[in-house]
């Protein structure tokens, strides 16, 4: 992987992170947690695999390609529940997403 | 730290990340889920120290005793805000956390 | 997944996480370290993705099955390394991880 | 914690994570990979903290402080072994996690 590109990627995933991160803490405090469960659920299960990948990476780990094909799939449903939400950490992190499952499948 | 003593924290740190997990997921598929925000916030935060610390003492990390000190607090909050709900995926994730935290308080 | 499976596939990454990292430390502790590098990377590897499909096959995630192939992927390259070596930590390292190989492909 | 602290902590937590790991991977492809054993050990422990800290933080984990405090003993550990070594992925490891030690002191 070409050194800038690693560094762009290794970025995305960082943000993608700290944005599901930031939506599941704030979905906890809504109103309405209810309706939120899923997105919930798919924020942490998103942050987790993104920081994994971020480590894999950085760690020259022989299994990248194999992990981003995985957080692709994850970017893309935690992505798609959050942009039904109209809360602005929702519509965030539905971008943050849509981005890193798009830069995933690039290495993928 | 003697093999066997070894052996058990890490089975009770398993044990304890595992229910953590499980009640996470119950508590995201109650009726109520407003009611479970910060027992869901707790299950994370627990499950994800005491994996932390299981791989720290298995891998004879050097900061072991620094670790369980916090995984001791964190086991003790969510034991806490667990116990408050009548709910069996609750009750048992309390138990599970207060022997945990009593196990890593004494290693810390 | 039936519950009985289900315990038994966490206890199986669990010993397969705990015997990666004593073979992670003891490795690093050897006369001939270089010898033992591909060892250690794998070792690393294969402790944290079992740790993470631990903590999603518990927390009822929806991508176990992509996450088991991945890392029955991962257990089964470690797996092969360990073989090489004739340390007993490799030994039952590569015994833990073949284990843990075939329970992810079950399931993947 | 004032929103540019935080982003700024969460950059510095991910450059020191991404700095160990890739002087893990560097160390294990040294000449002399013996003599790099300790750092192999800390840089797994740092990015490992780096990465959990990082994750406790934007998930507005109610145990910021206390895994700072753990962390700023990882990073200070991991640079003092980094600074002994000459290989350029040492030196800027060193700097990273001292960097890092202390912008985690500053919120323990």
């Amino acid at each position: 992987m070409a050194h800038q590109q690693h560094a762009e990627l290794l970025q995305t995933l960082h943000d993608c992170t700290a944005t599901c991160n930031h939506c599941f803490d704030a979905c906890l405090q809504e109103e309405d947690v209810k309706m939120m469960a899923e997105c919930i659920r798919l924020d942490r299960e998103c942050a987790d695999i993104c920081a994994f990948l971020e480590q894999a990476i950085s760690r020259n780990s022989p299994f990248v390609s194999e992990l981003a094909k995985v957080c692709a799939a994850v970017c893309e449903a935690c992505g798609k529940e959050c942009e039904k939400h109209d809360h602005d950490h929702c519509q965030e992190c539905a971008k943050a997403c849509f981005k890193c499952a798009e830069a995933c499948r690039n290495i993928a």
